[in-house]
């Protein structure tokens, strides 16, 4: 038997790798922070034998309810990745394999690599609408990227999107993978006519560093970037700096945050009830957005969430609050979940790559309709 | 210089083809009809020449205000269909080509096969979830087929939709090719959601005889379908009769007859406002369906389109207005253009297999929209 | 229970479609000719259950042997084709299936459809180093087409590739489509250098008449092209007259006609040791395609094969005979089995078109090495 | 503008950045070892201009010779990397680029990344025919990796493959990717044959932590893999020692180790005419080897290559020459150029990861000759 982690966004620890029936493992910490709880890691061994594996600190982890109800991420060809039931039993959480394949990978959800990050910038950079940007350098120096998609002289409108601010939210970047394809996509003329007339800027990666050190919340230094919106400096979270900067620079009419949630087994949004300036506009705009995501995706409801912000309540060292505040307008934060859509419940694939890039794709309907109200 | 038209759905007589700069064609009529308009041949020459060639009796073709704006299609590898622009002057069809390959082909529109209609029919009866049945012969001896997607035991509503009566508007049968793919999308929760309460009933070739044939508008005896509702025979239009016997057998809820259209430069429907029983509610559904439409397809209007029936004037010969008049329901002619969508042009390709699926995939949605008022 | 042959090379007539367990099916005779062998039906039924059929006149076709140890080719979705077990009682074939989906294709061999033969013409004249040329038509009006591969005006060599002089010998058109695929990608440098000083003729469907009517060995007048070579002409076969013209205007020094046998579970060449000026020369050339073919692929052999003519007792209206005594060169006919090679049984596909795809492929390496013998 | 090489086998220094037409980079050292000449790097401008880009320290480069007549090879998408001329100053290398997209990579080679060395480890073990194992770590802590395709206790042949010990020659795992899609299409029958009777053990990537690192030829410390076949260590050279161990314990027919040249543009081998054991039977496995890859590649040839060891002088701390005297075998390096073949150059691309993976797949025939010789 044999683990390893040493890999783009790879992360655990073996305690115990003696006995097929009881592999223990550790996730470990983000770097310089008390968050953990994505893993991600390669197990080999002798075909046709049953495994069982425990993450013996899942208790401990971030979001510890989010174990009840999850079933583990899996590949053997790191293309398509199944479901394993699991059980958590409040302090560990178990799951078993009969091993089909010598090596499998399994993951906290299907990971997006550094790799397929650079691959989908330079893809998309291919098509004479989109720009590629580069905003400035993480702590780890890696790029700070940004696309912008149509005429940014001729727009009227400005959506901006930015993904992954907690980089085991890897859901957020498959997210994005579906949004810009549909984008792109000259015989959809939902798409072509969005571009006549708005621009769109995207970050697809907004915490590359955590990413690839198989981070769950936090960057290079452990912030969590979606607490640093009031006041993000070079030094710790330069990510949101470089992104927060651009928007003061270019403005922009539509904001969306997208984030993956542990515990909820449901697609929704957090919005800006809890602003100061939030009012009768702010709201239109928001049930106009909510009503069109229904209409055209089952897979986005507006029942189960999180709680409502009491008025003037709001945390605004989240992005989506903050920038709500900051440009007066539509700021959503979208989250998806690690577990399933009990609403569409999957056996198979629970929650999924092509799923999260539906989702992604199908947004453009509520983008358009917000618009039309501005 | 060679032309050929020996092939399916072939439509060409050679009348002059001596001097590169005066080819002179006639469009061949449909079999015991006098309607002609759909073209197909094969054209063969030396390189890097100019080419002038000329449908010498367009003017007595079918549609002939159709001829006006309009391009021919093109195509060098049977996979990419470009457009060429034409002259027309009242009584030919005129158009040049610098021919880039030795041999080229020539539409009135992308053509789509008796080989593409069974590879459809084979590759979809895969999916656990469609059944495929044959309903009968044509005169010819083809194959009447329907394809039913869904379960048809559970369903709430039944959706009926049929394609190209009129064989020579190919866009009919790439649009059903577009619906059926994105309704069995099982990434696609909008379609998941769909069948859980939804048969639909699909005939994507009403009139394969006409279509291999290369007749613009009738069946193998020069019956035109679309006029053959009230009282369609086995000898004279079975195409009619096996599936209006199906339907009255198994009822239905909505019915959409898929066509394209020679002279506007819109998709649009014609709808039932004519048939006896129109009331509130039909009205309620039609404007439910097209307002749907219309948010999900910038490729879909409703400003341009046929005039409206008289009340209680409809021909119910016509299928939508039988079918409405019969199953009390939305019942609608879809139209597409030959030519383009003047609201959106593309100058390269015009209206085009790849966007006629697109509106096929959107259609999903009114349908979902409109259902949702039964 | 439903049966057609209404489409490309359909081929099959009811006699008994009563009962599941004892369907009663005769192959119809090529036109104008006793010949038959070649069926292509659609089957359709409920799901589940299983048929008998039975190919009555099974006996009595042109090459009975060829039903022992045969399995039937079969799909479901017109890209797959498995092999059924069959039984042979000496005069009917019978076979069984338990039907999965609502709809079966039946087939002596994958079908190679007009269609696709259009496909690949024009997919291969996109390359700018393939041209395209119609040397006139058949008595059905289709179009005799030859691709020429390199430059004529520089190469040293000449080959000459034809196939499918017998039409239902589907095969030889698979084979030729890796042929082509091979020779053309310019990745692979046998390929490269090849066209370096050779250009290659190819006409891959010698008989499309009788493709598209089902027929087994004739075309449309029930002429057997394999046999017209000494005299062939525009009135019985055009098809012969019209190739020949064009060997003997641009000459040639290697020529391959590619075919099917209904026998032998083999791939073999039948060559020209009976024709008048067989010499020493020739049989070198001869053993150095089969050493090179059976070096490259072991599918490939030189054990099992047709009696050897006696010297100068050749069938001069055969091609693979006429071309070498008109030529002086190599001159082959390649067979390929309707069973499977028994060297390298696949009890699932048999022979396939893949496998003489892959032989087709293969096949530029023994033309290389003879033409460097030249 | 704004260069970085923060990603997997980025390689550069950036030391001037101001003048478009004067930007000056330098190569960095592989970690402990003076060795460098791979480089790997993102540039991003402004669109449509002319930029000019030197490695000032080209000249002290492990094999300066290797720049003259070098291109530099460049993509935008990630996918097709194309070729840009350069000049050599005998110290410095300049070359220039009008930038056609905002993101372009420059490298030495196409780069080979370890995210794909995964994807590949991953689809070949879907295979039943394949067994993935992990020998042990690299000091870095990454997997050394075999794969074993056919079957190990039947086999009479067995051949290794190894590539990539100097990790900066990717052309090595290219060509391992194509043998190995050869080795396993099931409908070759070349492929099929050969693992009747012969169990291919592979090892792509014998260097992953140099592949990562970006550098040209040591691992994590320094060591020149290719230097420890004598004296492996498990601290100095754990990658060399695993592998030798296991080679050591299951023995081999047939060895060989795949390199690329900084220098010579031809593919070639290098042999084992200098080690002690080397008599006439390995005199011949080497023969019968090259003359059937040149029969089968153009792109292979025996003219250009390695002045020949003297008899027995032959370094026996190369893999190579220690495999051949430990097993007394053929035992040969196939090197690749990282310029272009100059027998069949391609002025766009050059030698490319497409013409590897071609020479891969080519690479059957000689060795199922050879092994027809043991
Ligand atoms: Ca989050
Ligand atoms: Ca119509
Ligand atoms: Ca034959
Ligand atoms: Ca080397």
């Amino acid at each position: 038997m044999y683990i390893s982690d040493k890999f783009d966004s790879g992360n655990i620890r073996v305690v115990e790798l003696n006995d097929p029936q009881n592999i223990q493992l550790e996730i470990k910490h983000d770097h310089q922070s008390e968050f953990f709880q994505w893993f991600h890691f390669r197990f080999e061994g002798p075909l046709e034998q049953q495994y069982r594996f425990s993450l013996i600190n899942a208790g401990q982890s971030a979001y510890a309810k989010g174990w009840q109800g999850y079933q583990v991420v899996a590949s053997y060809d790191r293309e398509e990745w199944f479901r394993i039931d699991t059980e958590y039993d409040g302090e560990q959480l178990h799951f078993s394999l009969l091993l089909e394949q010598p090596s499998v990978y399994f993951a906290y959800f299907a990971p997006y690599s550094y790799e397929r990050h650079q691959d989908l910038l330079h893809t998309m950079q291919q098509d004479y609408r989109v720009n590629l940007n580069t905003l400035g350098q993480t702590l780890d120096g890696r790029d700070m990227s940004l696309l912008t998609i149509g005429d940014a002289e001729k727009a009227k409108h400005k959506v901006w999107v930015i993904a992954r601010q907690h980089p085991g939210e890897t859901m957020a970047e498959w997210f994005v993978e579906g949004l810009l394809g549909n984008l792109l996509d000259q015989d959809n003329p939902l798409a072509m006519k969005l571009l006549e007339d708005t621009v769109f800027y995207v970050v697809p990666n907004m915490n590359p560093d955590g990413s690839v050190r198989g981070h769950l919340r936090t960057n290079a230094v452990g912030a969590n970037l979606n607490r640093e919106w009031q006041s993000p400096s070079m030094e710790r979270s330069p990510e949101v700096f470089l992104v927060r900067e651009k928007m003061l620079e270019l403005g922009g009419d539509l904001f969306l945050d997208i984030h993956g949630d542990e515990d909820l087994p449901y697609n929704f949004v957090a919005g800006c009830e809890g602003i100061p300036s939030y009012d009768e506009r702010h709201k239109l705009l928001e049930d106009t957005f909510k009503q069109a995501y229904m209409a055209i995706s089952p897979d986005f409801q507006d029942t189960h969430g999180y709680a409502k912000d009491e008025a003037g309540q709001a945390n605004l060292t989240i992005a989506a609050a903050w920038l709500g505040e900051q440009f007066k307008t539509l700021s959503y934060t979208i989250e998806m979940p690690f577990k399933d859509n009990a609403d569409m419940p999957d056996e198979a694939f629970g929650w999924s790559p092509e799923r999260a890039m539906q989702l992604g794709c199908d947004v453009l309907f509520p983008i358009k309709q917000t618009l039309a109200k501005l």
